[in-house]
C-alpha cells in the first residue's frame, strides 16, 4: 500500500531590521512589544521541504543536515501542530531545512526559517491563507518570521490580538539599492538565544523608553523610505541598534552579545561616515555588524572590510524577494 | 618692596562613581541630574599649589608641568574668579598641579584637581567655608570634584538650588575595604571631553528613564552600603555604568567612549564572576575599566589583569581620605 504524503517546499530569506524586535507585548502569543521594519535580504536564504506522513511516530527535523532536538527541536513541532490543528490532521511531519549561507555564521536562520516552515506547511496540507494569515503564523513560530513573508521593505505590526499582530510590505525590492555587507566576526552560537532574552527586556530599566523612542523612529523611517533619505534611515537604525543592546546589557541577567570585534567596527563605521561615506551600522542579538550603505560605495566598503583582521567573513545582501512556494506534491 | 602674595597647597584624590554624574539639572550652575555616590580612591591624587598675587597681569596654570590653555585654562580661571568674587580681590593666580597618577592615563582629573584647586583657594584666601560650601564650589569646577571634598564613600545631591548641590559623607575610608583595580587600556585623549558631554546627556532617548532608575538603584547602594552586601553594590554599579554608556551611545551625537579593550575586560569581569569571584566592573566617560573587587581577591585579579595584552597597567586603589589643606603662607 502507497504511503500518503503530503508535501511542499517553500524559500525565503532572512531580513535584517532597521528598528527591532526585542521584547514581547505577548509572550505566549509573541506579539512583539513594538512595531519594527525591515529588509528581507536576497542572499541569505532558507529553503524548506515538509512532508506531513501517517508513517511517521514523531516529527524529524533537519537543518542544514543536522537532526534538530531539544527546545529547538520543539520550538518547531509546535509550529507545526499550529498547522495540524488548522487542517484537522495528526499526521507527523518530516522538515529538511537548508540555509545557503554558512550554517553557524552567526546569521540568525530562524526568521527565514520559520517563514519557509509556514509557507511550506501551508502548501503541503492545502490550507488557504492571506498573506497576513501566514505573516501571523510564521511570527508564532518567531517574530521576525513574519517580516521574512514579504519581500523588499517590510512593516511589522504590534497588536493586541493575535490576528492585528502581521507584516505588511512597503515597498518592492527595487524600491532602493540599499546594500547590507554583513561582516561576521564570530560564528560561535549564542550564550543566550534570543528566544529568551526577550523575556529578559522587562527586565531593563530602558526597555519602556526605547519602546517609546521606536514608535517615532518608525515614523522617521517610513519617512525616510518615503523620500529614499539613508542619512535619516542610517541614523534611525544605528540609534535604535544601539537601544536595543543597550536594553540587553541592562536586563538581568545583563546579556552582552557584543565582542570586542563588534566596537571595533562601529568606529570603523562611524570613522568612514567622518570621510563622509554613507555608512551606518545596525547588530541583531549577536556580535556581528551590518553595514547599510549605498552605491556605489558598497564595493569598496565590501573589499575594505575584507582586509580587516576583526572579520572573517562579508556576505553582501540586497533587498530580497518574499517567501514563495518551490514545489508541492500530494502522493 | 616685597609682593605680597596669598598662598596654599592642597591635596585631594580621584572618586569613582558606583552611581554616575551624566548631565546636568542646571548646566549654568553645573548641577547634576541625579544624586550619585561614589568612593573617594587613595592612589590616584592630585597636589595644587594656588599663589594670589598682585603682579601677575593674568592666570597661570600649570598642569604636569605644562601651561593650561585654551578652554581648559579659561574653565580654571573662571573657577579662581567664583574665589576672587568671594575674597573681593582682584589678583591673578599662579596654579600648580600635579597628578602622582600617569598623566594622561585616561584617569579623569578633574575630580582630584578641581577639589584640591578648591580648597588650595581657599586657604589661601582666608575664606571661612564650611565643608557643604566647599563642596557646592568644586562642584562649580567639576561635577564630581563635589564629592573629592570628602573621603571614603560619599553622596552627591542633586538640587533646584546651588547651595543644596552638595556632597556628604556616608562612610569613612575605614569603613569598607573594597578595591578598585583600574584597568588602563588606553591613555588616548578623549575625543569628546565629558564636560561637554554632558550637554548631549537630555539628546538621548535613554536619559530620563536613566534618571530615574539612579534614584532605585541609589536606594539599593545605601542599603548596601550599610550592610556590606557587595553583590547588591556591585551590581548596582555595574548597571549604571551601562546605562551611562547606553545615553552617551544614544545622544546626537553618538558618544562611542569604548574601545574593543573596554568589551574584552567586561567579559573577563562577568567571566570571573561566573567562577565564584566577586568581581563588578565600572566604567567612566572614557575606554578604561575599574573592576570592583574585595580582600583577599584583589591580588590575585591584579596579577591576572597585568597578564592581559590589553591592559597597559593596573592602578589598585581603596577608599581614600578627603581633600587637605598640606600648606599655606602669606608673605
Amino acid at each position: 500500500m502507497m504511503t500518503h504524503i503530503l508535501q511542499a517546499t517553500a524559500e525565503a530569506g532572512a531580513n535584517i531590521a532597521l528598528t527591532k524586535y526585542w521584547g514581547n507585548a505577548d509572550p505566549q502569543q509573541r506579539i512583539p512589544a513594538n512595531d519594527s521594519i525591515s529588509i528581507t535580504l536576497d542572499r541569505t536564504r532558507t529553503v524548506t521541504t515538509v512532508a506531513f506522513r501517517p508513517d511517521l511516530p514523531e516529527d524529524e527535523i533537519l537543518v542544514d543536515g543536522k537532526r534538530l532536538v531539544g527546545p529547538a527541536g520543539e520550538r518547531v513541532s509546535r509550529h507545526l501542530g499550529l498547522f495540524r490543528e488548522r487542517a484537522g490532521i495528526a499526521w507527523r511531519a518530516r522538515v529538511v531545512s537548508e540555509n545557503n549561507f554558512p550554517a553557524g555564521a552567526g546569521i540568525a536562520a530562524s526568521a527565514s526559517g520559520f517563514a519557509a516552515l509556514t509557507l511550506a506547511c501551508a502548501a503541503a496540507l492545502k490550507l488557504d491563507l492571506s498573506p497576513r494569515e501566514l505573516s501571523c503564523l510564521a511570527r508564532r513560530g518567531s517574530g521576525s518570521a513574519a517580516r521574512s513573508i514579504f519581500g523588499g521593505f517590510v512593516l511589522l505590526h504590534t497588536a493586541s490580538r493575535d490576528e492585528d499582530a502581521f507584516a505588511e510590505p512597503l515597498y518592492a525590492p527595487d524600491w532602493w539599492e540599499i546594500w547590507d555587507l554583513i561582516a561576521v566576526v564570530s560564528r560561535a552560537e549564542k550564550a543566550v538565544p534570543s528566544g529568551e532574552g526577550h523575556g529578559l527586556a522587562p527586565t531593563s530599566p530602558l526597555h519602556t523608553a526605547r519602546v517609546a523612542r521606536v514608535a517615532e523612529l518608525n515614523r522617521q523611517l517610513l519617512d525616510a523610505l518615503a523620500r529614499r533619505d539613508f542619512a535619516a534611515l542610517g541614523e534611525a537604525a544605528e540609534q535604535d541598534a544601539l537601544m536595543m543592546h543597550a536594553v540587553m546589557m541592562t536586563s538581568r541577567p545583563s546579556l552582552l552579545y557584543w565582542l570586542p570585534e563588534t566596537v571595533a567596527l562601529m568606529h570603523w563605521v562611524q570613522a568612514r561616515r567622518r570621510e563622509g561615506i554613507p555608512a551606518y551600522f545596525t547588530i541583531d542579538a549577536g556580535p556581528n555588524v551590518h553595514i547599510l550603505t549605498l552605491p556605489p560605495y558598497h564595493e569598496m566598503l565590501r573589499e575594505e572590510l575584507q582586509t580587516l583582521p576583526e572579520v572573517q567573513e562579508v556576505i553582501p545582501c540586497r533587498p530580497g524577494t518574499g517567501a514563495r512556494i518551490i514545489a508541492e506534491s500530494e502522493k
